[in-house]
């Protein structure tokens, strides 16, 4: 715990939460609905998950309670990468079950899943949840990317939850988190634990989301975060009047981030990767996608403008997803692994994979700039190239860059290209959370407890009506197991949540598409600003775009 | 001007900016106080500007009028870079223009300096100007780094203020737009022009600072972004316990904004260029210092920590400073730039070039690495190594990562270090004013034309007292005369406006020398989060640690 307070947090510390009215009340009971069962392979989930299956869907409503008050201790535990309301989740636990009986205890494990297995804890009292009410980071407990996967530390959880004497365990974590606990419910019931284990939907990628789930939390403050720095390069682009910005955002296995922080500041271009995977789009389309911009802009006087980009978008343009496979398939093997390491100079090395590659891949690699090349051959111990290191902003500034001097050379432009690359994430994942967050992580965390107090097991938590007032939010928890389908990842079959990507048929891709035209061309930019938490009601509490668009 | 506004831009745009008392009441008169010379070159500043110097000082006290109610027309231009609260000083001079005499006009010059130049100009208009109240950036009119010099600039300057009939001619900028305002001043008057002209102290980096300008404009803004932005890094760090974060900052020629954010955020090593120089300290000690910090940490269980680094960090290393100087003066020679350019592999260069440094200046530039090398012989056009091109935050992580290695192997540290960089900048300079900024930038604009009105002319306004509640405030004009000196630049002596480095003995350093080993190992982060508008005055109306410290 830092020794020193910004006046701000301080303020902040006061704000108490919002609950759905059922939940606020205090006075509601645990209801039963229909029986939800996965739309795929249920045949294989089921086998997989014999005691957790087929389970019905639960809300909570006002009304005379039917949950029992004896004395219950829970643990929760952070798992996978930050996201903002992390610790509010745990504050609405702690108030939830100390509201139920004084004699609760809530514990937290360390570091992630690895506290569950080596049994590292920390008592969760009320000193230390008034330190953190309503700040940004997962500092309290700290949070960690290990799974429980082996039979070794499924057995360690089982011991440790027993000897713990835990009713419940809350993991805070996104899709593979989610996946996880449901796993560890389906072991601890399957071994007579009287632990329960429910997940609560964590991840500002905003891939964790489905007819239950209508957002994961930390995405609205982190989206906020990033359209707020986004917004000022914005003005900084339309007061300097001579640069280009490329941004990459956060988002690996989905845009929803980039779309959001799109349609928040009106960037001149906002590439979506499930687009480019969808039109099949090269490299080089991409890159002319985003010269014919530069050149329209350019005939207007408009040497600057802003060009958003997806974290992932390289591994969703499929000539280079080809392209990777094929030499990662080919380092594989120990002696072209080996000759490729032996070689002194980039271009020898290069010279001896193009021979290898399929003809479409050795285009693929050769359309990369020689620092990209670099990148990929920098092979890691198990010989696959390490695509999520290139700088795909740079990637992107270099091929339109020797366009548009191509482009001048045949006297097609004008313009003046000088760009500045950005790369906006850690700014945004430990934020303090926005009133919605702050809001919505506090009733996740409260609706978590009364699961684990009415002896649910193998749930995710969630809050529907999110565009409405709290006072209208509707809580409730669905069987892990329903929402499960079977991938196969690293080679073999695994029960897995389904990552929500951007629907192009969807209304947020549909708003963008619309005004694509004029977002590119024109000056159209929105500055967000800040976060405010004191303001009025529509500067302070207003919900994603996304979120509005899809649900409102 | 964008079609879409923002919920908190709407809200924002009704802030009435806080005055000085003594302008706030209407009736106030100039009073000419001591008259004020430099301190230094008196002479010489006096041949230079024979027109312009010794003039008194000038305040504005509340009483009877003496400024004369006549029409006036008046010209303001944005010089340089960026700087939060631009939009205020022009909201400011049209609304005190206007109060005066519903027939002022303000025109504003477009894309900076040059605008006066070519005579671009706009009327500003009560609905332009309500467009921009409290926003960010100087998209307004634009900014343009040119400077008036030419005797054929000048002419122009002369002849355009005279066709549009302007009284006073008010010059937004830093230390060097200012002095290039006092000579426009001395030219326009030693030309029997009746415009005065003004100038307004901005610049982020806070370096245009002296006894009468307590804080150049924007500075509170950039710095409270910055901030944020490096608080929340500190929440990610302690939430992820894996990440040294090394964040660049904004700053060339000093190193006010570094420490201001590392007082802010109490990041764990906050480099300061003037100290580094103070100490004559090689890049070597630089990198060494950091490594006893990352060491120490992780003795405590802590592989993770910030580093906060002024961007003009290299130019105060000695070492590195004499051999770029060297670099310089050996590439400026045709021949040996042309048999730089000659070779085609770097070592080739780097072995050429070793043989003509002196033996320090060989070890200097043997000490960098690869990268940094290479990127200082990616020589212009003039021959000079572009020093502000290398990325001072990973040339540091390289050579920390280096030292933690070797440390390792000798068994000296178990210290993990993995290192992410982070340049934070462009999301600072446009950001929309605090209230602080949004009313020091409104009482600066409402000052200059007051100035204009009373007929000064070389002047640059300020605001005194800026600690204390607004209505305490001072409204004040110093001639620029007063605080000129001589400097070579570029082989030539001319008159300058001194840049206020980071004093060793001042207030703010001495707060984070003294603090500075507890916040090195210990985790006393603050996290300052977003800039607030609406909330408790003790959150909304901090002004910089910086002028709480020299001025408190």
């Amino acid at each position: 715990m830092s020794g020193a307070i910004s006046p701000l947090q301080k303020a902040r510390s006061a704000y108490q939460p919002k609950l759905p009215l059922s939940l606020k009340n205090g006075s509601f009971l645990v209801k039963k609905g229909e029986v939800i069962l996965p739309p795929v392979d249920r045949d294989r989930i089921k086998t997989l998950f014999p005691n957790t299956f087929g389970q019905p869907i639960l809300t909570f409503e006002a009304g005379e309670t039917n949950l029992s008050n004896h004395a219950i201790r829970v643990g929760v535990v952070l798992s996978g990468g930050q996201a903002p309301g992390g610790h509010n989740v745990i504050a609405g636990l702690f108030d939830a079950l100390r509201t139920a009986n004084s004699d609760n205890k809530l514990f937290g494990f360390l570091k992630g899943p690895i506290g569950i297995v080596k049994g590292n804890f920390v008592e969760i009292t009320s000193e230390i949840i008034d330190a953190y009410r309503n700040t940004g980071g997962f500092d309290m407990i700290m949070s960690g990317r290990d799974k429980i996967e082996s039979a070794e530390d499924l057995k360690s959880c089982l011991d440790n939850t027993a000897t713990m004497d835990l009713n419940g365990l809350v993991v805070v974590g996104g899709d593979d988190s989610n996946t996880n606990a449901a796993m560890l419910a389906e072991y601890l019931k399957s071994n007579d634990s009287k632990c329960c284990v429910v997940g609560v939907p964590k991840t500002i990628d905003g891939d964790m989301r489905n007819e239950q789930i209508e957002m994961s939390f930390g995405f609205d403050t982190a989206c906020k975060t990033y359209s707020e720095v986004i917004g000022n390069i914005c003005r900084d682009a339309t007061s300097a009047i001579k640069y280009w910005h490329f941004v990459r955002l956060m988002g690996r296995a989905a845009s929803h981030v980039t779309l959001e922080c799109g349609l928040s500041t009106h960037a001149n271009i906002t590439l979506i990767s499930e687009e480019i995977r969808s039109k099949g789009m090269t490299l080089a389309e991409v890159a002319d996608g985003i010269v014919d911009t530069v050149i329209a802009r350019a005939a207007k006087g408009r040497n600057y403008g802003i060009v958003l980009i997806p974290e992932g978008l390289l591994e969703f343009i499929p000539e280079l997803k080809s392209m990777i496979d094929e030499l990662a398939t080919m380092l594989g093997d120990k002696d072209t692994l080996e000759t490729v390491r032996s070689f002194d100079t980039h271009e020898e090395r290069t010279q001896y994979l193009s021979s290898m590659f399929s003809a479409l891949s050795a285009k693929a690699y050769a359309s990369l700039p020689e620092d990209t090349q670099a990148v990929l051959l920098n092979i890691d111990s198990h010989g696959n190239p390490p695509l999520s290191q290139v700088e795909t902003e740079k990637l992107l500034i270099d091929l339109v860059k020797q366009r548009i001097a191509s482009a001048k050379k045949q006297g097609k432009t004008a313009a003046k290209f000088t760009a500045l690359s950005h790369f906006v994430g850690y700014e945004g994942r430990c934020a303090a959370p926005s009133n919605f967050d702050a809001d919505y992580c506090y009733s996740l965390g409260y609706t978590a407890a009364q699961v684990v107090r009415a002896g649910f097991t193998g749930y995710t938590v969630s809050v529907k009506n999110l565009n409405q007032p709290a006072s209208e939010w509707v809580a409730m928890a669905t069987p892990v197991t329903s929402m499960l389908n079977i991938e196969r990842r690293l080679g073999k079959d695994v029960p897995v949540i389904k990552k929500a990507l951007v629907e192009l048929d969807g209304k947020p891709f549909k708003m963008y598409a619309q005004n694509r035209e004029k977002w590119a061309v024109e000056d159209d930019y929105v500055y967000p600003g800040p976060i405010q938490y004191f303001g009025p009601s529509e500067v302070c509490d207003v919900t994603p775009i996304t979120l509005q668009l899809e649900r409102g």
